[in-house]
């Protein structure tokens, strides 16, 4: 991964691994219910945005990549992982 | 919360706290970033079980006490609130 | 259903139905797949709206309905079809 | 569009555009709206097929002809136009 995007990403999971700890806490101090679904929908937004910042890196280098090489068969293996993870991805 | 449910909760949450981490290490390791994106799809479905947990336990509760109670307004108040959640998670 | 959020969804639905054919001409017509896939993304937004008037009209209606009864059996039915409902919704 | 995949998903759009009809009839017969619901989510569900078909069949076409050709700046705009669609659809 670039070291731009790679501290980048790091910075947001380490945000994640704390607003999860937070979850934790909300859950031992028994806070309400409607706040904590509250909470989790916003650690769910900030996993799709790391998702979606190593899927560009993923595409500006290893598919970047790819087609410098001119290597047919490695695009091709290249996009149908792209499909793949878009097909799995509960869309 | 139920203490049971609140032990259910609270050791899924340390798991997922261990699956962020996790992927900060991915990231700092260089990993493939299609495995990222996996482990990625994996936290999220463990955080929608979470939150249908604690959804779950919110209606046997907290509704079901509006219910007992026969406070139609206290009722009212949380059919709205649930409405809200289900309109947020971006469906 | 209330007659004026009956008249509203049957009028989405209509549109929805014409957007639909559009697409099957859309698909006729050899059009470039992306601009098929937008005009999908619309329909499945439209479809979503139809989803939220029709749940709002039932809370206001048969929900209300069991809350004013007084009901504590009949509400708890509702209030676990609904439950049921967002469960089902792929979120 | 290959014409197999042409005819595929001509045939379910056609079944797709009954099934809207059928909404319509439903909500016109004051059917349960929990039932309207859930052939909301049936027609919801039959779109997200005819979705994944007609980039199935962009990919096997569309961009396999860009990897083909050896053309990488048509191949970056195909990548591209690919990142965008996924991006877009709500995920």
């Amino acid at each position: 991964m670039h070291d731009i995007a790679k501290g980048s990403v790091l910075k947001r999971l380490n945000r994640i691994e704390g607003q999860v700890r937070g979850l934790s806490k909300m859950i031992a101090d028994d806070r309400y219910c409607i706040d904590v679904v509250t909470q989790i929908a916003a650690v769910q937004a900030a996993l799709r945005k790391v998702e979606e910042e190593v899927l560009r890196d993923h595409v500006a280098h290893c598919v970047e990549h790819a087609i410098a090489s001119g290597d047919a068969d490695e695009q091709r293996r290249k996009v149908a992982e792209l499909m793949d993870v878009f097909g799995r991805s509960g869309r």
